[in-house]
């Protein structure tokens, strides 16, 4: 596994553990300024957008979501990657039981300052 | 716009073209043998099941698709580029009225022997 493999393999493991603990700040950190996330049947998000969103979630009322990531492959292009996961996610609604949903990602992460970045993200979870 | 900008937005041209006069054999030829196509909520499908799906729409009661792709973003990255679109498909099934669906598709192409092929492709249609 190249040094590259392993610093997105690193990504993925900080993007759950803070996702999972509310640290937003660390996610953002995660995130190209210019990202663009994708979802089903919903317009495009930006990372403001996207900031927002996970803002939101952090409400003592909101679901709480925790997310499995399965990776299934990883390509290094020089300063650009693809990356493909199956992704598992348990949300439990306030006073409920959870439900988990599974589906695939698609992800475009980029290399800046020697740092690998989240660029274009398609979460394909219905 | 770049020669290898422009040979993509020709195999779009070409998808759409041969996947509305029904010509499989043409848009097989446009996708990589190891390609990998994502869709909201079902298993990963390979370029052999993509195939079969798309020959069973040639049924004479199969509905009718026909789709169009509004290009948001190219970007080559040497033997491998990404593509951002957002696709409409008019789906009319046999003796009934059109139903009209939009959403995003992120696709990983990638440049063998001097031609571009698909070879990833996140269909975030809902």
């Amino acid at each position: 596994m190249t040094t590259d493999e392993q610093s997105i393999r690193a990504l993925v493991a900080s993007w759950l553990h803070a996702s999972k603990t509310g640290d937003i700040d660390t996610v953002l950190s995660l995130i190209a300024d210019d990202a663009v996330f994708l979802l089903p049947g919903q317009p495009v998000m930006s990372k403001a957008e996207f900031a927002e969103k996970s803002r939101a979630q952090l409400r003592h009322d909101a679901p709480q979501i925790e997310a499995s990531s399965d990776i299934q492959e990883i390509a290094v292009l020089g300063e650009w990657a693809f990356m493909r996961t199956r992704l598992t996610v348990a949300v439990t609604p306030a006073g409920g039981e959870p439900i988990t949903r599974n589906g695939h990602t698609l992800t475009i992460l980029r290399k800046q300052h020697g740092k690998w970045l989240l660029a274009r993200d398609a979460n394909l979870l219905a």
